[in-house]
């Protein structure tokens, strides 16, 4: 009896997220070297529709989706305005991910989230292309840089591994004295839903609806709901969202134009 | 001499048809999460520009296209206005092919075609996330539940057989007395190309050009033409459109502006 | 000791190329005819978004991406406004590629760049689906083309081979008698910014940056930059593009707008 030949799992997949849209060649450049290093790589989009250099948006996006990919998937994310500029190429290594781009914030919400996170700043260019332009680093570093990785390239032999990554303000939620937490509009999505940073872990609530008191913006909401569909129309309500954060909407309405909140905005829950 | 060992036939691929657009995190959280279970599977995006909740347009275009899929696709579809409500997430069996979706229609016009179709209710949580949002069916039970289809698992073994599937109405000719045929309006697409409800098995008519007569709103059609080239400027013709239907169009215009046509509409061909 | 059993190498991917937008079932169905003849194909969108019908647009795309990706890739391009007319279907063997679609210039761009190139009028309809519609051959003819194409047939096996496939005027520079150099805008970007037919082998140009005199329009653009994010906002100045050619811009502005330039409009330039 001889045993079956072990088959290879497949390598985990290679994520994209840019700000590229998806009228031009930039894509599909990319994935041409990757697939030219690696040959039969799995890409996967994310998104390229991230708004032209909204490197915040782009961390809120990845932070959405990043940890539903099997472990070992290479994350790359180019939204890069300082292209060909001193801004550091790096590899984030965190949770079992790997994550390729350049050293803006872009990881920033994955790093706060993890532990045991380390950073690289690519410096071994042998993973590069031959040439590097000054205005495409997506097709000529983070894209080979990728597909060395996802063929099993560790990160430590592609740079010298750096402390002082870009970081955003953690959105850590503040406790307050009076026993109310204090937290922060983190996104908002294209329906005018504002995404906060308050997470379940920040709170000491139990179920998915009822009452509360959130100050957001001039208004103060009063109920938390459990689907969109429940809300009246043109009442903001706050929603425990896909992606794991407490949302304020607007039921058939914008809740970033009716109550005035904009990215960065302080919102205060007293339960 | 040694065989070679057998190489296993890939998977076959997994459609996803959506209505989330492509500027968010939700495509590529349910790719995540089918992936996590199924690694290596091949994925393949219809579309995901549906207009919001619109069911009826997710359902004709998922007939445009199932069927030139290998047999053993699975196709997801997630156009799902009652998310989290105690509408049924089901698996539908039918011509080959799995469709997993929630049972809202989506999978009407397929019932409508195939015959020997199976519909199951998706009862079996093991297949699920362990933890299912109320607001995010795609990434939570649909796309697990497409991932083990595509593994393998038998839709019997994932919930209970059920026999009222949501269903739109059938669009079957109606035969007239004086030898004319009734469809409707079954979709006007970007174009306003009116693709009607009448197939070639409807009608006796062999050639692909010609005169007929198709009332269709206030207008009287004469002609049948070949190429979308063929028309003269704004007159309406009718033409045998790629999804195997009799279109209403307009050459450099939009014909259901121009006959006030819309979805549902009746239209009346005599040969 | 028993040696491993011989793995397999990917075949190599088939980039998509058209116009069909992503809202209908277009692309999809060209997808779906591809893996059910060649089950597990690796499938690339290059883009979707071409402007309807405009070939030119499609021939420089197509230019600026095909030569990233691994030898023996096909790329069908499917921009093709004489659909069901007498334009012929045709495969270019071109540079260690594969290329399919209409007849119409959009392999122009790629005949004109390599050596040694091939062009086969596709006459052998085993190759294509059973029925043959009208309307749609990106999934009647092209695809399954494409299929087979990956799977290892020859061109040569398709149909006959041709010397007359149409062609763009070539973009050449040219010459001129008092030193400079002449060429013509090759393609106009989503930003205005426009793409020259000069290449760094036109021009005996060191440099990244520096001084030049770049006729275009009415204006003279005396400045070469490095970066995108050098120039002074409103100031037109020329740039090495990620393409290969020579670019003109504006920062934060459209140099198309600013210096009313438009496809084909001719340039010259003195070093």
């Amino acid at each position: 009896m001889t045993a079956s030949p072990p088959v290879a799992a497949p390598a985990p997949p290679i994520t994209l997220l840019t700000d590229f849209g998806s009228t031009d060649f930039f894509v599909g450049a990319m994935k041409g070297v990757i697939l030219s290093i690696h040959p039969g790589a799995q890409l996967v989009d994310l998104t390229h529709e991230i708004a032209p250099q909204d490197v915040q948006a782009g961390a809120f996006t990845l932070l959405s989706a990043y940890d539903v990919f099997p472990a070992g998937s290479v994350h790359v994310a180019v939204i890069d305005p300082g292209v060909g500029s001193a801004r550091r190429p790096i590899v984030v290594a965190a949770g079992g991910y790997r994550f390729v781009g350049p050293d803006n914030g872009l990881f920033s919400y994955v790093l706060d989230r993890e532990v045991d996170t380390r950073v690289f700043h690519l410096t071994e260019q042998q993973f590069f292309r031959p040439v590097v332009s000054s205005t495409f680093h997506g097709r000529d570093i983070f894209a080979p840089v990728a597909a060395a990785l996802s063929l099993g390239v560790a990160p430590e032999a592609m740079g010298v591994e750096i402390h002082d990554p870009v970081r955003f303000d953690p959105f850590r939620a503040r406790r307050l004295g009076s026993g109310a937490v204090e937290g922060a509009v983190l996104h908002v999505d294209r329906f005018g839903n504002c995404i906060t940073s308050l997470t379940r872990a920040d709170l000491p609530l139990d179920s998915a609806e009822g009452d509360l008191r959130l100050e957001a913006g001039s208004r103060i909401i009063p109920t938390l709901r459990r689907f969109f569909a429940d809300g009246e129309d043109g009442q903001p309500f706050a929603i425990w969202g896909s992606a794991g954060f407490l949302e304020i909407a607007v039921r058939c309405g914008s809740a970033a134009d009716d109550l005035g909140l904009r990215r960065g905005d302080r919102i205060r829950l007293t339960l």
